[in-house]
Formats: structure tokens, sequence, C-alpha cells
């Protein structure tokens, strides 16, 4: 049965209408389209907030919550998403674990390049350690380009002297903006989402001219991970961003950080949102509620 | 807390009494006294039992047993250990998950060098097959030379035309007896249990002059993992043996293979038994249960 949900689910990812030539308000109206029949589970209940400089959602367990926060980034290139578009894969986290989420509204490339996004992670983490929570009692989490910014606000907050969370959720993170892994090669045809120029036409959006040789565009190379969390990566073999991953998980190892590399085959870039369409996606949901309960105090 | 746990959990395994110069039988002495330290969990009963060629040992969970088999192999470098060394690895599964396990005393080194363990391993799993066991109501799990079983058994099942298991779960796996791996030379004086001299001479009394460069002794170089179940490797980062599985991992995601990498830093060769020194080994213990009861059907 399993293979066959993979077969279907790539089946049907590989039928969308080709994405060329969008222009960046067609591809966010694009990108919010395929978001929103992602399946949201009932139980939990949303609210909007602010946080450190810019608006965000909260996302409760609408019975039983217990002590803690997932600070959560959505996915979409950096030029693409909102707290809605992810919120399928924030409220599987919340009705699994019954902690609470707040899921940011960074700012987006291109109106806000390379570091807009990642600045305001920051100040968020640092809005909700000022809000009396401890590094302890929060988990960041968050998929694609949102699974970067967990990253760099770990960096970030070490830089800036604030403590490090209790642990980092990563959904097929984008890690690498030089592209420097096998899998942007290996995987070409495969991945239903991207390919190598369609990483070059948002890269050039988000960084601007900038330098992708930074360890806040390109953690997976250049990062010093030395006093992380405990880091958990899923990733699908299908994906031309497998191999940041790997990266990231090889570089964690040799840093003496914990880290879980949880790779399913043949499934495609944030394979978690299709809860729908394949029990990989429901599953690998479920050690990541795990290691978030397990990991926060 | 639990970063001093780490550091207490190897100055203890650090001060052991030198393990020079014994006899074969004075380690398996030895070996059997230091796992019976190992806390058993309440609430499982054992029973001998007979599987395949071999004795067994069935670990039952008292109350509200689920379906399915979890089928032990335990660790001893192929020349010690038996059932009980490993009990408290084999009960907590148990345990955690609610499912029954039958734990293999598969035959040893020197009396029975290379396949002879492999054999019998086999002969249980065949054994539970034809003792009405569906491949997908087995899961495969094992702790060091046992980890290489579990990988060994699926290898040989499927040359036998018999269904693959369910899963496997492997703790600090020895899946390389060619020791090719950086970690060899990379972790040397890290590691408290393990020389690249002391792999020599157990190596030597298991292989008795074969070969190691044959996928039933090197699995994580030569094997093929073609169409196998998936696999979770939990693994120390102060282990000689953390490159057997980087490696296997590595290959298990080029086959197409589910594979999940848990490596906890600064924890020596199966951590997993310390659940009265460190907490890391309850919650391995745990995320090990999850995969095991998300693939058992």
């Amino acid at each position: 049965m399993s293979r066959e949900q993979r077969k279907m689910l790539d089946d049907l990812l590989r039928h969308r209408e080709p994405a060329k030539s969008q222009s960046v308000q067609e591809m966010r109206a694009n990108f919010a389209a395929m978001m929103a029949a992602m399946k949201v589970p009932a139980g939990v209940r949303t609210a909007p907030t602010n946080l450190g400089n810019r608006p965000g959602v909260i996302v409760d367990p609408a019975q039983d919550a217990r002590p803690g926060t997932i600070l959560y980034f959505h996915g979409g290139s950096y030029i693409m998403g909102s707290p809605y578009t992810a919120m399928s894969l924030t409220a599987n986290l919340v009705s699994k674990t019954r902690i609470r989420s707040v899921s940011l509204d960074y700012r987006l490339a291109p109106e806000h390049p390379f570091p807009a996004a990642l600045k305001d992670a920051l100040a968020a983490y640092r809005g909700l350690l000022e809000g009396g929570a401890q590094g302890a009692s929060i988990v960041l989490a968050g998929d694609s380009a949102g699974g970067g910014i967990t990253l760099t606000t770990c960096l970030m907050a070490r830089d800036a002297d604030l403590p490090m969370p209790a642990a980092v959720v990563m959904f097929s993170p984008g890690l690498d903006r030089t592209h420097s892994g096998a899998s942007i090669d290996s995987k070409k045809g495969l991945d239903p989402f991207f390919t190598r120029e369609s990483f070059t036409f948002t890269d050039t959006l988000y960084l601007a001219g900038q330098d992708p040789n930074h360890e806040l565009v390109s953690p997976a190379r250049f990062a010093d991970l030395t006093g992380f969390p405990p880091l958990l990566l899923q990733v699908g073999t299908n994906e031309l961003l497998l191999d940041d991953s790997t990266q990231l998980a090889d570089r964690a190892r040799a840093a003496g950080v914990d880290v879980i590399l949880d790779v399913t085959a043949d499934v495609p870039h944030v394979f978690q949102a299709f809860t729908d369409i394949i029990d990989e996606a429901d599953q690998a949901l479920d050690r990541a509620a795990l290691f978030i309960t397990q990991h926060l105090r």
C-alpha cells in the first residue's frame, strides 16, 4: 500500500500545470492555493498575534495544553507563504504534542531580501524570551526555507548571547544556497517541485546580489554548530535538497550535536503536508512530535 | 543535567579494569556480569523457547500484548553474550511497545565461526514464518554484533525468497569488518570499549581465516539493500563503530530504503543499556519503540 501511495503522490505532483514564467504575485497565489488544500487537523484554535516586529498566528490545542512553545517558520523559498500556507504542518505538530505554536509571518523577498526574514525570526525568538519563556521551553520548527530559518535563528541567537532553544525540527530544509550537494544533479527530474533553474530564480530574488557563501545563507556548508541543541532533519529521497540535510547531519555529528537524519524514500519535498495521501506523512509528524516532547522541559 | 550524565557515564566506563589478556571464557563471564547490572523494566515475563535450531527466550508483556513479534539478536562481538545479557534492551522494547519478543541464543565463535550465527538467525526467522507469522508482523532488532545480524538476516531471507520483515532496529551495529570508516581512527581513545586491536582480536576469532570482504561480514560496504524494509540506526559519536552506521545509511538512501540515522553525541557503544545513568538511553528506546509500532502491521 505504502509504496503505491508514494507513487500516487508523485504522479499527482508531476501532472500539475508547469510553473514557468509566473510573476511573484502569481507564484504566491498558486502556492497559497496548493497549500490551502492540505488537511488541518481538528482540535486546534488559531488567533492572530504579534511577535517581535511582525504579525504571527498562535495555534493552540483546544484543550489539555502542555507547557512550552513551538516557534514555527513556514516555507516558500523566502518569497512566498505565510503562517496559513503552513497551517497543516503547524497544526499537526500542535495537535500531536498538545504544545502551542506561534507561526511567524516574516518579511519576504524580493521586497525584503536577505537578511530581513532572518532578522524577523531572531526578533520573534527574542520576543518569546523577553516575554518570560526559557530557551529550554522553546522548540524551533520549520519547513523548506523555514527549516533554514530555524538554524539561522540558532546561529544569530548564539551571536547575540541568547540561550539556545530546546531542539530544532526541520522538514526538507534549504541549507545550502551554493547547492554544492550531489543531489542537485542526481535527483534531477525525480524532484517534482524544483530544478536548478528554479533555485537560481528564487535565490536571485532572495539574495539580491549578496554572497551565498555565508553561514546564514548556506549553513550546511559554513556554520559552526558547536553547542547546538538536538536537531531533527526529515527529508525525502526525491529531493534536490536531500544533501542539504545529509551535509548538515555530517556537520552536526562532527560538532558533537545530537542529530536525527530521518529519510523517507521516494517522497517529495515537505511530504509531511500530504497527510491525506500518504501514511508516511502522519508517521513522520508523529516522530517529530515525540522528538519535540522529549526535549522540551 | 544531560551533558553531565553523559560525562558521568563516560568516566564510569573509562575506569573499568583493563580487559587485556583475558581468555574467551573470562571475556564471556565479565561481559555477562557487566550486562547483568543493566536495569530490566517491570511488567515483562520471560520463558525459554526454541526457534529454528536454537534455544531462545520469549519476552512477553505481562498484560495488554499487541500483535507482532520482535526477533531480537544480542550483542557480544559474536563471541560473547546471550539473550540474558541483552535482557535490559529487549525487555525495554517489549515494555514500551507491548509487543512480544523472541531473543535468540545463536551459536558463538570461536567454537562456531562465521557464518554459524547468521544461519541460526535465518533459521529463527524462517521458524517464525513457518509458525504462521507474516513478514510484515516481524521486526528484527539487535545491538552491536546483533545489529549486524538483523541486516544479514534480511540479506539471507531475500536470497531464500522469504518475505522481508516489517522493519529493522539496530543499536550501534557492527556492519563493516574491514573497518574502512574514518571513525576507527578519529574516535580512537574516545571509545571506552573498543580499540582497533580489540576488533582484530574478536574479528580473528569470528572469521577464522575467512574473508571480511563479503556482504554478510561487511554489509555496510558490500550489501545490496534494494527492497529492504525501513531501517533505524541508533549510534553514539564516541564509537569506533560510528561510521558503520553512517555508511549503511548512505547505502540505504542510495538504494531507496527508508532510513533513520539517529546519532547521540558523546555517548558510548549501545548507550541504550544505561537507562539508570543517562536519560538519553530511555529516550532513544522510546524512539525505537515508536518506529517499531509504526511499521508493524
